[in-house]
């Protein structure tokens, strides 16, 4: 269990750090990154209890909070000292969707027994905070970028579901899980790793596509 | 029964092929398809569930999200086929808020008896979807489109809800409502159909809007 | 209690105006303009209600809705007559955060006792309206805005939460958090009033910012 908690807590607060430094690159105040870091820091898991219909972690435990807000005070007074803080933001998600997505993984079997219930929770948990953050915030999602992400979620959860129904420690299987997650993601960040794109022409723009009158583009 | 559970998987299947339309977009990879299509089709009923505070309906039955799945595989290998991908998406979109505004309507008289409930069930959940694919992507979003929209499902909730209190058997009010939003929406897109505007001069930029230097406009 | 239904009338229904006029501004169609007061007037205690795990407030009792449609429907036949639309969603919106705000902090407080929620709590419920209703019609988020505004949500919870726990009747411990909300967002809006910002460097665009080709920014 306490592997679960610590994990728990690593997805909750690096996703807070990411909201604070996604408030400090648009000059928020010092409310603003408390609350950006909080929504962010909570969001994925407060939509993964609602949906399993549990009590919302958060209002059971407001410590949660209490760690979102110590983390955007210290992301208000330290940011300036980080020489990029978008490519912190990609490399602190990139380790909370590998802590969160197993924790999803884990919470969504202990309460469905479903595997496949289990891999979305993950999924979703670990997608949920960066895009409440990044549409709050105005800024491009993360999930639309080029080099891999969901797959990441996904490989971490499904790794760690496996392990767990292989027989393996919780402790370990949450630690293959993660293993995996962060493996995939950190390849991406750092080499651009991509699944191969079956076909790859981007959408016209909407009014554009519905005139439709160029045979060769495919909208 | 059997005639709601069709118009339930028609709405999921269809919400779940736009977003992997979108997704085919937008160029995201396989997984990217596979999650946009699974919370365009899931996300409407899970808002739905969720208020009427009953089980969300995919927990319950996954079932619905290997569908999700299946059908962003399928358009996975087949979006380059279609010539304009942003027209399938607004036809696809048309037959799936008509099942799902139908479907939302009747599942939130079933839950509450409340006509008026019933109604803003069956037009939350088949504009939800769409509001979500289309966030998520950063396209613009389908309910600010000019012509008829939100009406259609509404309309088609009216006719379910009114059909349903007359004693119509349950597929022929469903038949009905579904014929009205399709209907409606399909005049929409096929011949721009509009609700007359009482008034429509656009909003200006919200910074000149506060500087109010100019009485001719209204901001 | 009647202040607190009082509050939450205001609140709903003045969110629901600024959702009606934001509608005006983009030109959409009648129901466009039901659609868009009723998610803007309800969102924020939709999601209040779901995290505190009790029934919605407005699947309880529907006159709410009603109300939403009333104000959408007036604000459909008057707004050309407002010289700037923008400013009047400012100010309502302010009146609005901080009726809510304090009516969410209650509600928090009463199901779950707990100070700090009950302060979360005010400030999501008077923030998610806003957000949806910018979101949706794809505004800048009056989140984002320079000038305090989470601030005065927050100040008015805290102060209503401190003044019931000293032990103030209900109407008055209402009365001074609306008081202190409105009075700081009122002069955010008159005077501009910020919060000291301690370093404000707006970040870099994203993809300058991987290249990280400049040690003068930090991006």
């Amino acid at each position: 269990m306490t592997a679960m908690i610590f994990l728990d807590y690593v997805g909750v607060i690096l996703f807070a750090a990411t909201g604070a430094l996604v408030a400090s690159r648009k000059q928020l105040d010092i409310i603003g990154f408390i609350f950006l870091a909080t929504v962010t820091g909570t969001g994925g898991g407060t939509l993964r209890d609602l949906v399993l219909g549990v009590p919302v972690f958060w209002v059971a435990e407001p410590r949660y909070l209490l760690a979102c807000a110590a983390t955007a005070l210290a992301a208000f007074f330290t940011a300036h000292l980080l020489e990029s803080r978008y490519r912190w933001v990609l490399w602190l998600d990139a380790v909370a969707i590998s802590a969160y997505g197993v924790f999803g993984a884990y919470k969504g079997l202990a309460e469905t027994g479903s595997a496949v219930i289990a891999v979305l929770m993950g999924m979703t948990t670990a997608a949920v905070g960066g895009v409440i953050r990044d549409v709050l915030a105005d800024e491009p999602s993360v999930l639309l970028r080029k080099e891999i992400y969901m797959v990441a979620a996904m490989g971490g959860a499904v790794v760690f579901v496996a392990a767990d129904a292989a027989g393996l420690r919780l402790p370990l299987a949450a630690g293959a899980g993660f293993a995996t997650a962060f493996g995939l993601r950190s390849g991406a960040l750092a080499r651009g790793w991509t699944l191969p794109a079956y076909r790859s022409r981007p959408g016209r723009d909407p009014e554009d596509s519905l005139r439709g009158d160029d045979p060769d583009t495919d909208g």
